[in-house]
């Protein structure tokens, strides 16, 4: 068996394996993070839909049982101003639906609701010190920043193109997540929204190791050991893999989710802003199919999943996704189907007996 | 320097490296192919914009100076009926740039011309005897086909998702090229037309190498050694090359083309099909801007291009890629922009060096 490439990456997130399990919002928990740390590999956790209380609380069992660093989560999005026309356009658009399921199409909306980094979560960090702190879209304002990177913990965001990477080099992260059209959930982009131009993982990755100092984590597309192999040759000092978590008995997926996933083919998933506002990959559904998957009518992130909220409540009580974000990247087909656990080390294993 | 690990593809093309020089209709010409060839790689003529005469001389060239088998390629689309209606709207559309460029948008338009396979070349396949062929869109009707695989001939078809490399597999191909969402020029796609769900290179490969027992070469995003050793890594046999050999001077590329290939980035591209009226990809322009990347409004493929032959030859003149096809893959930036004999040399040596 080999060894891995790049010790480096290892000490910078304190691992023994290269493979960050994906920080995935509302899809992965404690349990799973736990155990990927167990194995030897990056455990994360989502903190993007979780109130201060939750956040501590997963912090403090994460840190009662894993051996390991924690990588804590954050989005770092601008809550949109609100746009009560752009919102009733799209509530409106949703009517049929809601006659369809008895819902009042003239009931006020929830809100949907995704936190981003502010001064509450900076305080957590400051007072619980997690090893590493990863962003999605973008890095927080540079005095926050500055805060989490006075406590010593190692900055991660991900980077969807060159210039995003070059962007995050240029302020302040330790290493960069060279993020793959192939991958799922939400796209990091923060300085382009063509997803038209959105490189393929193959593409991405070499480009950003050229363009960029740090150290590269490719994520995007990589669900077993042979991915691992190819994202190291490209250029890329770790691997980050979302979807191949999902399968886990420690994801928290809803039955219609699972199902899907379970069914997914390599061209069953599309990028799609109907389910949150911002452009995201998931398994192609009713509503993707039938408002999407890009519309301009969704309202800006993350409001646009409010009026979806209700649809989806009622639909998934009876088994179906067609209201639901059933986030999948397009390997989802190769995933090996384990534990979390398990998965890690059959990852690491396979993957060091192939360099 | 270590050894290619499937010997079996490099008996099947009868090669000394798992190199195939894509053909590229239009741009690539027999002086690369030769160079190529005589690097231990596997040079392609594309036929798809050549005569029989032409197609014959090329061959007759490429035989005179090259030591290594030759990939003779063809389009297999069926010309789609005439659609005047379809194609006045077309032209109409386009009103606007013919003023601009001083053309008369009254006047009946050129015709694009791309033929696909059909009797008169199988016949050339029968006389000639190339030892490879190569399909685009597909496979020919299967009464070509048999004759064509009576002559010995290997036959290579591209796959963009699974589901076309298992059809491929069933319909006698002898290897299939997965080519993935990077990749530069004519999607090779023949079973969907959801450009939204075309998998990359990274997550098609491995599950097309799961999916059929051919040999599996991989194609986009490939563009340096790199690139050769993650495509092995994924489960390929050998790689199909195309937008780094676009940089060589053996490229018949124009001074707009290879000015914007000069400058490419790896966001710089989009799957249009303003050109052709099939998707492809190719570097971002004015037209794609203006009148794309995919428009309703282009008629079948081949003859969306007749129209735009206008502007496309007055553009060029000044110099000017606004109405031209563009073609690119996403990892341009990366093609190390030497001789096709050098580039083919550089990416064997190179990649067997870290095999």
């Amino acid at each position: 068996m080999g060894q891995w490439p790049d010790r480096s990456i290892l000490k910078l997130l304190g691992v023994e394996a290269p493979i960050i399990q994906a920080p995935m919002s509302g899809f992965s928990t404690v349990e799973m993070a736990v155990a990927v740390s167990r194995a030897g590999g990056l455990g994360s956790l989502a903190c993007a839909q979780l109130t201060l209380e939750q956040a501590k609380d997963a912090l403090a069992a994460f840190r009662r049982d894993a051996p390991g660093p924690v990588n804590l989560n954050f989005f770092c999005h601008r809550p949109p101003q609100p746009n009560p026309a752009v919102m009733a356009a799209w509530h409106k658009s949703l009517r049929a639906y809601y006659l369809e399921y008895g819902l009042d199409p003239d009931a006020p909306p929830p809100t949907a609701n995704r936190i981003p980094f502010d001064e509450t979560f900076c305080a957590l960090v400051e007072n619980e010190r997690p090893e590493i702190v990863s962003f999605h879209f973008g890095l927080p304002e540079p005095r926050l920043l500055d805060r989490v990177r006075a406590t010593g913990a190692k900055v991660l965001s991900s980077a969807t193109t060159v210039a995003e990477a070059v962007w995050l080099e240029q302020h302040g992260a330790d290493a960069v997540i060279a993020m793959g059209y192939e991958a799922g959930g939400h796209r990091g982009s923060f300085l382009t929204t063509d997803m038209a131009a959105q490189p393929g993982t193959f593409a991405l990755v070499p480009q950003v190791a050229d363009a960029v100092s740090l150290p590269v984590i490719a994520a995007g597309g990589i669900a077993d050991a042979r991915g691992i192999v190819a994202a190291l040759a490209l250029g890329a000092a770790a691997v980050q893999i979302g979807t191949a978590y999902l399968f886990c008995p420690e994801a928290r997926v809803t039955a219609a989710h699972r199902k899907a996933l379970e069914a997914a083919t390599d061209e069953g998933t599309q990028i799609t802003n109907v389910f949150t506002g911002r452009p995201a990959r998931g398994l192609i559904n009713r509503l993707m199919r039938e408002a999407g998957p890009l519309s301009p009518l969704a309202p800006a992130f993350p409001t646009a999943g409010g009026p979806l909220l209700p649809l989806k409540t009622k639909a998934e009580a009876g088994g179906v996704g067609d209201f639901s974000s059933l986030w999948s990247g397009q390997a989802a087909a190769l995933s090996p189907r384990l534990p979390a656990g398990e998965l890690t080390r059959k990852l690491a294993e396979e993957a060091l007996a192939k360099i």
